[in-house]
């Protein structure tokens, strides 16, 4: 199976929509940085906001992931990448707190353990973490790959130029659809499963993770935190959401207690027979659409992608495309879409209207005149 | 010459980036709607903001001109687009007050008098404003297209359902530069035009069509104001601007008096042997763009355009062209762009920085937490 491993591109266009995310104190501007006495390894450290995590980095660069963009299948949804890597921060600050820890990209797992890791189990690949292949071609009866990616995140405790590795945390993505050829370029089909069969895999899978790190000299005695992630399907437009996370504590190998993760992502207007997940916010939402696309006669597109957090709404972000022809238009249509978003949208929740022709700004910084301050805006939400 | 008249798509990608702006006070979001009693006729208004023009709409639409767009040859240059219709909205302000008057594009002037006035003189065209053609090939004795485009904007005066036109302002695109061809489809040449021909054609043509316009009854008695504007050549990076307007009064045919104006733009770096305006703006750019390009290895451009008006530096937009692959990534280069921003840019003047992969996005609105305000922001400064 190891050749349908696929090491993304980093210059691939499905990572790029991965950047994305909100600070959310501009205030907190603070650039520390701090330099050791030898030039060869200098490290800086760079705070990311109120809640966030200040990043370290090194030689003045920050630092990727070695295994980040490694997948098993080539089945992947780019809408997944965001959420695997913004919600493992947030289960990680359950964990390890933005106060005492500064973040990096995972430094420990390598491309090749991780290759190994996500293939199948098999005489040549012992450490396959993903089922041995059964020869079956029937949905129900083969073994499906469980394990699509494993992303890594190092939470370091230190100072000046002396950073040493506090915790980590690791995100394990779980296919909820497997795709697969009964023959080489045939047809596709696929293999569900169910939620509870992602959860019970990925904590065992969880388990022998952490037993094979503990292995490793640095990795003994730190907690290692661990989410299940449930990854959507092909066509979704929506990423995928965690739903169980765990801690190994610092002096074991086993992750004996799991928390449920109650996260759900929803774009309106919603498509075919799919239910809102909260009917007043869809009609709000569609207020709001009706009000603007009366406005102006060229609106193509008002799209809202709405994130629950144990059943409440958590984030609103909506996108508005058209195409505009001048100034004083798109003047006159962005004060006209901030009252009608005043008028109709909830005012408790972080929301981000975007207007623009194509997805891809990634963040804003702007002083509106000369006398105010900055504002700071990280497409996305938090 | 009235094959090369040119209605360019409304849905063109060249106009398409000529939205943009910025809005200057987000407290001031009142949504004035007025309607008035019969359905058929029904005038909205929105107000665009502190200094800016409330917009008068019609059947809760934005009223778009008819000429918008309408140029007299091909070489038109899209970044002159913005400009043309921001300068004259600026330059308006001067005459007609934006507490007195409210904004809608031009109503009066139609595609088929501009087409004959953008077109030369001749026996069939007696209006044409641009000169006849006298048959030389030569680039220094042929006559130029020296007016490219007109564009037109009304200012009313009114309340409720009651609105009049109480002044009009004219855009006049002068071509610096113009193309032609010495045999259909053969090599192109260009006729340089200077400043000072720019300027005295203009005002001999702002005068002609000031007189026409008189004889419209609607526009016999309200202030005109002209604005002469040099477009760029077509290789230009940034936006042609306005050099000179005058206002023909309202019991006048003629603009007796024309005033200068004095703005200038340039993108940082320059380039080939080009000097900076002002070497101290470019170097505290360069100190902006060497930090960040420091920090992480997959930037692929960092530019400024900046404005200057009467010599003073009045507005700068950055433009940070990367490949990011992670939500920690992004938040981490933001919060360091902010602060190096801060550091090294002017602290006086209204400045954008744009993070993105391509130049799209053209407004946000958006609220940062539950609790705070929108913050609004039009892409392209004030």
């Amino acid at each position: 199976m190891k050749k349908y491993l696929q090491i993304m591109a980093l210059v691939g266009a499905a990572l790029t929509l991965s950047g994305c995310g909100k600070l959310k104190d501009s205030s907190l501007a603070n650039n520390a940085t701090t330099t050791s006495t030898t030039r060869k390894k200098s490290y800086q450290t760079t705070n990311t906001g109120k809640n966030g995590y200040t990043v370290l980095m090194k030689n003045g660069r920050y630092v990727i992931s070695e295994i980040a963009g490694l997948t098993a299948t080539d089945n992947d949804n780019s809408v997944d990448t965001r959420e695997l890597e913004r919600g493992l921060i947030k289960i990680s600050q359950n964990q390890f707190s933005p106060n005492q820890y500064v973040f990096q990209e995972g430094q420990y797992l390598d491309t090749s353990t991780v290759t190994d890791w996500l293939s199948r189990k098999s005489k040549s690949n012992p450490n396959g973490l993903n089922p041995v292949n059964n020869g079956k071609k029937d949905a129900n009866k083969r073994n499906p790959i469980y394990l699509e990616e494993i992303i890594e995140q190092d939470y370091l405790t230190g100072l000046g130029s002396k950073y040493q590795i506090g915790g980590m945390s690791l995100g394990l993505a779980m296919n909820s659809v497997d795709y697969y050829q009964k023959k080489r370029n045939g047809a596709e089909f696929q293999t569900d499963i169910s939620r509870a069969e992602q959860r019970a895999q990925g904590e065992k899978m969880a388990n022998e993770i952490v037993a094979r790190l503990r292995k490793k000299k640095a990795l003994k005695k730190i907690p290692i935190t661990i989410g299940l992630f449930s990854k959507t399907g092909k066509d979704s437009l929506v990423g995928g959401t965690y739903f169980a996370y765990g801690t190994a504590a610092s002096n074991s190998s086993k992750i004996t207690k799991w928390k449920s993760v109650s996260e759900k992502m929803q774009v309106l207007p919603t498509t075919g027979n799919e239910k809102a997940i909260n009917s007043d916010d869809a009609s709000h939402f569609n207020d709001f659409k009706t009000a603007i696309q009366n406005y102006f006669p060229n609106i193509s597109g008002v799209t809202a992608t709405l994130r629950y957090d144990n059943g409440k709404l958590a984030q609103e972000n909506i996108s508005i495309t058209t195409q505009f022809y001048g100034y004083e238009q798109i003047q006159s249509f962005t004060r006209l879409a901030l009252s009608t978003a005043k008028k109709y949208l909830p005012n408790n929740i972080p929301i981000e209207i975007k207007i623009g022709s194509v997805d891809d700004v990634q963040a804003l910084i702007a002083k509106e005149t000369g006398d105010s301050d900055y504002l700071v805006h990280v497409y996305g939400g938090e």
